[in-house]
C-alpha cells in the first residue's frame, strides 16, 4: 500500500493541500461506514433486494473506506501494509494457539 | 494488498474456517472503528493527553480496520488494489475540476 | 421515553410487524451515525459551510438515531428512561470524586 | 427527554464545564456505538455465548448512547422529545402508504 499512500501524498503537496483534521477524518469514516452498512442491510438485510450492481457497489464504499484510512495514516506517517502484517499476525497467531477455532 | 488478501484466505482454508457473516463483519467494522475513536479523542480530544505510544496504537487500530475490510473483501471476491485506486481516482479526478481544492 | 416505547410497540403490532434482527439495526444505526458524521463534518468540518437550516438537520438525523435505539430496546425488553438515569448518573457520580472534572 | 437534556444542562453549568466539541462527541458516539456492535456480536455473532448479564450490558451501552446525543443535543438547543416524535412519525406515515410494509 505504500505506493498508494506515496501517491496521495504528492497529489497533496503538489497541490498544496492539507489533510484533514484527525477528527474530521474520523467523521468521514464514520460516514462511509455508514454508508456501507446501508449497503450491506440493502444486500442482506430486511429487504433482501438482490442487485447485479451489488459487487461494484461494495466495492465502492471499502474503497472509499480504505482511502479514509489511507489519509489518516499519512497524516501520522504510518506504513499500512506494516499495520496490516500485524493485525493479520495477531489472528493467525491467535488461533494457532486454539485446538479447534473455526465457528 | 493482493498478497495479504490471498494469505488471509489459504489460512482459513487450510483450518476449515468460515468467514463471519457480512453482517457480523460489519458490527467487527464498528467495533475496531470504535476504538479508533476513543484513541482519536485521547490524543486530540478533551484531554489531550501526549503519549509516546500514541503512533503505534493507531498503527494497531487502523491495522484491525483493514483487517476487517481484508475480510469483507475477501468474502465478495473484491480486489482492494483496485477498490483503493478508484476511491483515489474520484479524489484526484474531481479535484483536478476545481481551481482551489484546497482547504 | 416509556410512551414512545409503548406507541411504536403497538404500531408494530397491529401491522403485525417485526423488529429488524439486532445485527440490522446494529447496522442502520451505523448508517444513521454516519449520516449525522456527514452533517458534522459539513457544518463543522473542513468545508464550514454555515447553513440556516443546520440545527433542523440535526435534530432530524439525532431523531432517526434515538428511533433505532427505541427499536433495539423494544426487542430486549429494555426501558430506556432507566438506562439514560444510569448513564447520567455515572457521569454525576464520576465526576463528583474530582476535585477539576472540568476540560 | 426534556427532563434529563435540563437535568445534564444544570449540571455542567454548576460545574463550570463546557461540552466537547461536536467533534469529539461524534467520536464518542462512533465509541460507544462500537461497544453495542461487540455485545451484539458476543450475544448474536459467531460466538454466540448466551450471558445471563446481556439485557444489563445492552441497557448499559444503549444508556451511554443516548447520554451522547443528549449532550449534542443539548450543545445545539435542540428538543430531543420533538426529535423523536418526528422520526417515529416518518416511519409511520411512510408505512400508512403502503399496501404491505411487514417483512
Amino acid at each position: 500500500m505504500k505506493k498508494y499512500q506515496k501517491e496521495l501524498d504528492m497529489w497533496f503537496k503538489e497541490n498544496g493541500w492539507n489533510y484533514w483534521t484527525p477528527h474530521e477524518i474520523l467523521a468521514r469514516l464514520f460516514e462511509e461506514g455508514g454508508e456501507l452498512a446501508r449497503l450491506i442491510n440493502h444486500i442482506y438485510g430486511p429487504k433482501k433486494k438482490k442487485d447485479s450492481e451489488e459487487k461494484q457497489e461494495l466495492e465502492e464504499e471499502i474503497g472509499d473506506i480504505l482511502y479514509t484510512l489511507v489519509c489518516l495514516a499519512n497524516v501520522h506517517n504510518i506504513d499500512l501494509d506494516k499495520a496490516l502484517e500485524k493485525s493479520i499476525g495477531k489472528v493467525i497467531k491467535r488461533d494457532k494457539n486454539r485446538y479447534n477455532a473455526s465457528r
